[in-house]
């Protein structure tokens, strides 16, 4: 089995080192930087490098687009310009419709893999990356099913949890799992440094619940403002209903409701119990 | 060195635990449930233990009061009406001006230390809680500065940061520190159940950024509920504050604003730097 990686950051180059690991399969990389291309040779993700994607795609039974977002409409149609016919091609952007839209080709099923760390790069590369993490696929109306399944058990055997879904009904999901975490990471951060006072200027003074809270404040801002705007319509729906619970909360603080505090407590916690007994 | 513990779930616990440990101190505790009290003898993180407050104190140096926040008020009561007259009293409680006002003692400093786990309870306990953590100090208008710094010093010696600030500041700090993330993560928890389509019910379709920012969400609603009221004022202005830039960021996201959009990352990510520039 060969597989073809494009792009080799830390999703790309985790799917190279986690296809030459779990699948024993041969993989090709190519990345826009030849350093990238390099590293990726001589730090073992790769079995061999090319310039383009067009050739890195020759021969290929599956290939994994890792470029981010704004990039991928162009990186995915090079692909399947150049793959063969039985190639499955995939991408791991972070929104699903435009790109899923923009190719209506039977070897295409978007993906999306949750995973991801707050580094980026090469060098954070794992194989073990997307071990029990949630993979989304999003085939389109026009996509191979026979492709969509050598997808999904190369994924299974990989590690991963494919989860099969469509476009539509990720973007909204992802909204709210992943990009709606990343905006108020960066919002309490903003009103850390209005708040806090001279003598208080570090993190020192923060207990756990905002270093965890904010941690991914320091996200990227070009790939993550173009993940933004690929899915805006679903955002600002979820900004819209987050802004309405704070206000409902407020309220409840403002009026001297302790009754009303404690129920909005507790049936979160009661949810989260609920979310928590999944398989991670 | 005689240190009373009045309350011994995590937080007493571990102060116990680290007065033993790095202040070679003796440990009396007290806890108003007597099974609590016989494990923290068995466990080692007392050297005796009383029935009651007022027998726990006698001849202490320093006693230290950590009951949930809406028993605060008679329990330093209770502390102060029987500690001898040279003891410095301290509190744990998450918000410092009502317990502040209600005190006006020269032996009575609030403290707060910024320090925690999801989890409750004196099975928790750990000597090593505090390390490097900041420890709020606030003294009232008639605390005496000698007993202030005796405190200091002790803190400093079980390896906390101990950061006098007064009252009115310290509540406006954790509501955006500590209280608003805790607010979040309960809001993005039912943001999420109510988002989840059927088979995606579980966690296992989040990333990391979600379980962190929800890792909160299950703090007990009792304790919580009493830490917001007395400190309602500043968190809901924390709200206010929040909702004001998630409306802003939402119009740049309708508008199609990449460059504001872009620029809001980018200003978050710088700030959490210098933030990160501290200790800890």
């Amino acid at each position: 089995m060969r597989i073809a990686v494009i792009g080799l950051g830390l999703i790309g180059g985790s799917i190279a080192l986690a296809a030459r690991q779990r699948l024993g399969a041969e993989v090709v990389g190519t990345d826009i930087d030849p350093t990238i291309r390099e590293a990726a040779l001589a730090g073992g993700a790769v079995d061999r490098t090319c310039p383009t994607a067009a050739e890195a795609v020759q021969g290929a039974n599956a290939a994994f687009v890792a470029v981010p977002v704004g990039g991928l409409p162009d990186a995915v149609g090079a692909v399947l310009k150049h793959a063969p016919q039985e190639c499955v091609v995939s991408d791991v952007g972070s929104t699903k419709r435009a790109i899923v839209a923009a190719q209506a080709d039977p070897r295409f099923v978007g993906g999306h893999p949750m995973a991801g760390l707050e580094h980026s790069g090469l060098r954070h590369a794992r194989g073990d990356l997307f071990d029990d993490a949630t993979w989304f696929l999003t085939p389109s109306d026009v996509s191979s099913n026979t492709l969509l399944e050598r997808l999904r058990g190369l994924l299974e055997t990989v590690g991963a949890r494919p989860n099969v879904i469509d476009a539509e009904s990720h973007d909204r999901l992802v909204a709210v799992l992943s990009h709606l975490p990343h905006v108020v990471a960066n919002v309490l951060i903003l009103q850390a440094e209005a708040t806090l006072s001279p003598g208080l200027q570090t993190f020192s003074s923060a207990g756990p619940s905002f270093r965890d809270a904010t941690r991914v404040a320091g996200a990227p801002a070009e790939i993550w403002a173009d993940i933004y705007a690929t899915n805006a319509d679903k955002l600002a729906l979820a900004v819209e209903d987050m802004v309405a619970r704070l206000r409902a909360f407020q309220e409840a603080l403002r009026s001297g409701d302790p009754a009303g505090i404690v129920t909005f407590i507790e049936v979160a916690a009661t949810a989260r119990a609920r979310l928590e007994q999944g398989p991670r």
